[in-house]
């Protein structure tokens, strides 16, 4: 029998009643388990592992044709080293964090554009602040490193809340989602960021991608230009990134990904000026919409593998996604 | 020769160029001063007031036919008894203030969804705190108790958010913009506040509206509801709510709108469990969009008064808007 092992904590009756119907329906059997507690020696019974395996164990599951990741991004995931052999293929769930990411991403956003922060500190002090000069989405000129999914759930929003123009970069020069007013690749990227008012990243981590948000590249930033990073901490220079904040070089930054995760207690990051941190929760399966989707995700491209048609989140791991 | 007399601080170069031209126009002539200090004895001068004038001058304003007040809420302009007679009209300056206040809206909102007060707690400490379960605004019912200008941009905001079920609630039965998917009068709010996950309030204070969520009220909303309020203090029962929140009856609350304001350090309100107060802020002319519509709005209607059309914002001070 073809066997599928499917680790996660999150899953519903109903979840694991999805999986398993599914998978029968194609021929294979579903074991649970919570993330990250395969038991050793049985890795190799299956076939099909869907959610979080125990690292060590991956290299071991000599059977292993599929791999699907509960998350979107699968930066760990990317090195033929960590698999028995490199013909396994890699899926991702890129598609279940659009919605959740990118509220966050609209929240921080209006938070920076308000003033939230003197706000919030202020009230702490039962103290009644005068109203500060505010800025808007509204007639806003946007641009959006990263134009996949999570990206593209930000620009919608920011459109409908009436963005003046939304700029989309990314590796490739396809057309964009038509809420994108221009599209760019990343070599064009210097031409933008002195017009941008807000920047919001939302881009994998991949070789192309480390660093792209350089010293160099943070001094061709306005100084009312705000910066929002939901995809990885290694795509930014984060020191001249603390240092434009500091010296007011810029005029905000919400970080909810950065290095290292956790940041240390004692890391000067934590009080950067202007700075909202939060620890990296814009995501995860907080979200009932997120874990409903990652499921239907996962059955979705179960019957495809069943058939041999290609995985719709198939992840090539050369590039990174 | 017919005057104006223009009181407010956020003129800039352009507005008085925009209101001089339009006033010529039609005949009149412009006298310019910040805020409440028209010097007493020349209240007389003038046919028309646009901004904030010294209230005690009001009374003494003789000439007066016309007040443009650069406010949404006039609650304080209703009383027949500060005029110099009962024929003078006002109107106020709704419309101005729909893209800054539902922006206000859409960032709370979030901030109480995705439980952002107590990761900023969290973060002062420099601790990384775990994932905690959220909500969202896609997907969510939302009961919009006030669906006038301020009202219905919160509502096309949240629609385009992804909202399930968004219920407007008004005092006439007429017609709803169509991001409403149910309009209601104020007389059912009963039968849609126990199916309410968020309550927004944008209500002006009027005798109809004060009071209107009352302790009663609150006692119908579900355990998970949230109440954000940017209208005015007077429409919410506020020891009832901060009871409700203390007691974890509802999920969270957002003021930016209170009773006393501003509110004094020793009041119990600003330690109340989920609540989220900001200093009457939503509003106000922090933001550039709201000046230049304010502006544009009152010479649109100056063009209506001097011709005797109808005022595009007349306020019926009986009912209050």
């Amino acid at each position: 029998m073809r066997k599928i092992a499917a680790m996660e904590d999150f899953f519903s009756e109903e979840h694991r009643r999805q999986i398993v119907e599914t998978a029968e329906k194609v021929g294979f059997t579903v074991d649970f388990y919570p993330r990250d507690t395969l038991p050793a020696g049985r890795e190799t019974e299956y076939e099909v592992f869907y959610g979080f395996p125990p690292m060590d164990l991956l290299k071991k599951a000599v059977n292993l044709k599929w791999y699907c990741c509960s998350f979107a991004g699968v930066d760990k995931f990317l090195s033929d080293d960590i698999y028995p052999n490199p013909d396994v293929m890699l899926s991702n769930s890129s598609g279940a964090y659009g919605t959740t990411i990118s509220e966050h991403m609209i929240m921080v956003t209006l938070m920076l554009l308000r003033h939230m922060p003197t706000y919030v500190e202020t009230v702490r002090k039962h103290q009644w602040h005068e109203s500060i000069p505010m800025r808007s989405i509204c007639g806003s000129t946007i641009t959006v490193l990263g134009a996949g999914d999570i990206g593209t759930n930000f620009a919608r929003r920011a459109k409908a809340m009436g963005a003046k123009l939304i700029r989309g970069v990314r590796r490739t020069a396809k057309a964009g989602d038509p809420c994108y007013d221009e599209m760019y690749t990343f070599d064009r990227l210097d031409e933008i960021l002195p017009k941008t008012e807000i920047l919001v990243m939302a881009l994998p981590s991949t070789p192309d991608t480390v660093g792209m948000l350089s010293r160099e590249r943070i001094a061709l930033l306005d100084k009312d230009a705000i910066v929002v990073n939901v995809g990885r901490g290694t795509a930014i220079d984060q020191d001249a990134l603390m240092d434009a904040l500091n010296e007011e070089r810029i005029a905000g930054a919400a970080l909810d990904v950065m290095m290292p995760e956790p940041l240390p207690a004692d890391h000067p990051l934590w009080d950067a000026k202007n700075l909202i941190i939060t620890p990296h929760i814009s995501g995860n399966m907080s979200l009932g919409i997120t874990r409903d989707l990652d499921v239907a995700m996962f059955c979705e491209d179960l019957e495809n593998y069943a058939v041999g048609r290609p995985l719709k989140r198939y992840v090539n791991r050369k590039i990174g996604y």
